[in-house]
């Protein structure tokens, strides 16, 4: 896959469903890119990849750096093979900043995916960790209800993740999706907020080319409703 | 690309708001395969392509081949290397009958996208041609207040198209897609309706990995609202 391509595995919309009892090998995903974020088996906390190397961010606060070649499945997955296409210093002071901000560096960028990556200094980082399904095919939506969120201060650290375009929320995220590790590789999370300490490094391109990768005989899936509506998965993943 | 992998250029939602001053050329689209389905610059014409043989049929009834290397240009299309995975013969009593036929013959495809290619007899097609934009932008919806249909009689030929599932609705087209050609390559367009003379054969492949390319570079595109409702989808393309 070239660079700035876009790899995804499943969709949002079966992970809201709960399907998340198979998913794609780690060694199979980690040949598209270098550069993502995902889940796990059971939505058992949050994945992130930077420079290659992936990591599993567990709700009990811990982090485990992930053999390639390993047993990891991921049920919902994106990668991209990342090559900066703007690099730019700025401050960020929310998240809810952070569209337009990238959206004045990127121009025509509103109806395209982008990879994005922040690494800097942020005076607070709040995550949540998804602490993986109690039960068979729970929905994402009832997972998030008893979720735990950290807020991290005066923290340095990448965000990694991407931007989907709203025709593609269910298939995707829509607006920004970002997953945070601090620079020890020690804690991390899915972004619910931030708030930068000054300027950071924000990196970013686009993206013309999704590869969607569907399940194949996975019954779960096959059998999903995959309707969900949209402010379900705004209120989990946005 | 791989035999039964999908490859769909833009969108369904940016044809619906008129976005087709751009495209992909033909000379690139076929590269990835030999059985689908699209239309031309400003909407003039539906297209057809089996067995690696492209068409363009036009509103006057008139058909063209087209050079694989010629200028057409195609602001929407979707073409896969055509691999039946079943093969049966069966009579079919409508357009709206098809879908249970087909998800009889390939169990389990409710949530994936399907390639599919119908040979035989047919007691009556009943197709229309997209007549083109009178002016740019002129959405999908406006040119199809102006379609003209017809309805072939006892007649021999191919329809050539795709199923996506309702998640995709918008990205592509939900439900059976499908686009007729006469077998003496004189006549056809997109399938309105269809009623078999006793059994023809059916073939289907399930695709798993559906490729999305973008416009890259078309101001159209970028600016476009790509919000069109679902209802105005399913009565242009249903």
């Amino acid at each position: 896959m070239a660079c700035n391509e876009f790899y995804q595995y499943s969709l949002a919309l079966s992970l809201m469903d709960g399907v998340a009892d198979k998913g794609l090998p780690i060694s199979e995903y980690l040949k598209h890119g270098d550069h993502g974020i995902g889940t796990f088996r059971y939505i058992n906390g949050e994945m992130i990849v930077l420079d290659g190397k992936a990591f599993q961010m567990l709700s009990d606060g811990s982090i485990v750096e992930l053999d390639p070649t390993g047993d990891a499945i991921h049920p919902f997955a994106q990668i991209t093979r990342f090559q900066p296409e703007v690099t730019a210093k700025a401050a960020i002071p929310s998240k809810e900043s952070l569209g337009d901000i990238v959206s004045g560096l990127v121009p025509g960028s509103k109806n395209h995916c982008l990879a994005m990556r922040l690494d800097g200094v942020f005076k607070t980082v709040t995550v949540r960790t998804a602490g993986g399904q109690t039960e068979p095919r729970q929905s994402l939506l009832e997972i998030g209800k008893n979720q735990v969120s950290f807020t991290f201060e005066n923290v340095r650290g990448t965000l990694i993740g991407f931007r989907q375009p709203h025709y593609l929320q269910g298939i995707g995220v829509a607006a920004d999706h970002l997953h945070f590790i601090t620079e020890d590789r020690t804690r991390g999370g899915h972004v619910l907020a931030l708030e930068s300490d000054g300027e950071i490094d924000v990196q970013a391109a686009q993206m013309y080319t999704m590869h969607l990768e569907l399940p194949k005989g996975d019954e779960e899936f096959n059998e999903a409703p995959l309707v969900g509506n949209h402010k379900d998965l705004e209120s989990v993943e946005g």
